[in-house]
């Protein structure tokens, strides 16, 4: 066993995977899109979490260096293929694919990269492939079925927050669960501490999301690295909005019904957003992200483990209660 | 050890593997143009293919049910972002699922449909897995950069004849020779045997593809399923077009090269199938698959299993040698 890397090193051993690999591959038509996704950098929080998860039950963290690669290509396909789907014309500062090359490169790249992801994840034999590629499929199809919820929502005025949560389970905390899972299994932790590994993931994921949500409506274009309000644009269920209906007296009810029928304009996020600061939802938002938190927290307290191997995911998780994008 | 399935046989246990597969899950948005992509039949080639090289080496075919129709998922899948992204309205005369539904549902349900392929193919755990996945991920990427290739090829006019060979190895006959491998690892094969099986699979793969731009050429809508003469509409560097650029005098060349310069329209379509046929062309290609079959035919002989074990592998060649679709 090696010593306990920190959350700090851990980044540090996931931003040089990626340096060391070379993407780019012929056809250049092909890859050039995917290396260009990849080399962007973004949080790189999935392969961190697999990385901590195998640490977390003693595993010998260098065997999990092809999985935390995998899950962060995976990650990223699906952002290309959203991208394309929401039209969104930048991610992370810059143009996202289908801007900088076409719709028809965006679709082929991200299957290729779908495909990469599952290059790394099979890599090397291992006498866990069975349960590590059956996780990855579960969690890959989750993301699919939340990302389908997610498009249907957007036409539906009467999402529950039951609803909007179990969305956001299958579109998010599914990811991290998926990363925590597989960490496991490659340092071959026991059965039962796959359970409360779960709840950690969900509780993480679920106040991950939330969090995204109130700062693509709250955030600010140059740390969040692009333009905050599109939630409102697309009429997205998120939780402010289903909590806002909730809240609203009739005549802000009638106020943000209007503005829902009302096509996308600058005009119309400032309004929603003012209701919803009249509603204090973002206060309310604060509240069900700490919530969530302290479950997590829970959570990862319950799991068998020495608490050093602890410290970098708590580290993990104070990162993300008190990021800006 | 079984009887050996004849390959009518092998197509009957084919069909009804996808009678008694329920594609349809929730959420319906998603799953349901996965089901009626599935559901619309059409050869079923590669997962017999798949099943007939598991019985080439003794193997038990029902060990490789699974992966056999995870092998038409994944080609349905390409099936399906191919037509999205060449805007082919109709398939297996029907309409796509982009036009029948919409981009986003082609892009979102083509994706989960190539995670579904994955999830067949590792339903049970095997301990050649490792093989198998390692077989299929190699495919699924040479897959995608002969689509990549035969895109870039549109907009070129020096395309060799070798460079097109190498694309529609990519294109088709890899997705033939990962049928045949996985097929071949399920039965335990001998190492030694397959090279012989890949070879018969490249010129079985080659002599497919000549015979489907012949076919999208000079085909019937009734029997081809789709309007023939797309390939020359999008100016496709097919074997045909190759061929002719090569064997046209000076006036012709210059008709041809008006021609690819010029819109589509029905009168190109017919202008150009017009120089071909002063140019004899189908003819050539005929001579050029017939090649191939007798190359692929002397690979299977080549291969150290019984004859009638090879018996539904050579049917299988000829009911693709008299195909019209």
């Amino acid at each position: 066993m090696s010593a306990i890397q920190s959350f700090p090193q851990l980044q540090e051993t996931v931003a040089r995977l990626f340096q060391s690999e070379n993407f780019l591959q012929q056809p250049a038509e092909l890859y050039a899109p995917i290396d260009y996704t990849l080399q962007l950098g973004g949080k790189r929080i999935r392969p961190v979490m697999l990385l901590a998860s195998c640490q977390l039950f003693n595993g010998d963290i260098a065997k999990a260096y092809d999985s935390a690669v995998g899950i962060e290509v995976f990650h990223n396909f699906t952002l290309l293929h959203d991208d394309l789907m929401d039209h969104s014309p930048l991610r992370r500062g810059v143009e996202t694919v289908y801007r900088k090359w076409d719709e028809n490169t965006a679709i082929l790249s991200g299957d290729a990269m779908l495909i990469m992801a599952y290059q790394y994840l099979c890599r090397k034999p291992s006498n866990r492939l069975h349960d590590i590629i059956s996780t990855f499929n579960n969690m890959a199809n989750e993301v699919m079925m939340g990302q389908q919820y997610d498009m249907n929502f957007e036409s539906r005025d009467d999402v529950t927050v039951e609803e909007y949560l179990d969305m956001i389970y299958l579109k998010t905390a599914a990811l991290f669960n998926g990363a925590l899972r597989i960490g496991a299994l490659i340092a071959d932790a026991e059965e039962s501490q796959l359970l409360p590994l779960h709840t950690f993931g969900r509780h993480l994921g679920l106040a991950f999301q939330i969090q995204d949500d109130l700062l693509d409506t709250f955030g600010n274009v140059t740390t969040f690295g692009k333009k905050p309000g599109q939630d409102i644009r697309d009429n997205k269920k998120t939780m402010l909005l289903i909590t806002a209906i909730h809240k609203a007296s009739p005549s802000q009810l009638d106020e943000l019904q209007h503005w829902m029928a009302a096509p996308e304009s600058d005009e119309k996020v400032e309004a929603v957003r003012a209701i919803y600061n009249s509603l204090h939802i973002a206060e309310d938002m604060e509240q069900h992200i700490a919530s969530h938190y302290q479950q997590a927290s829970q959570a990862l307290e319950s799991i068998n483990a020495p608490d050093a191997n602890k410290q970098p995911m708590q580290d993990l998780m104070q990162h993300l209660l008190h990021r800006s994008h």
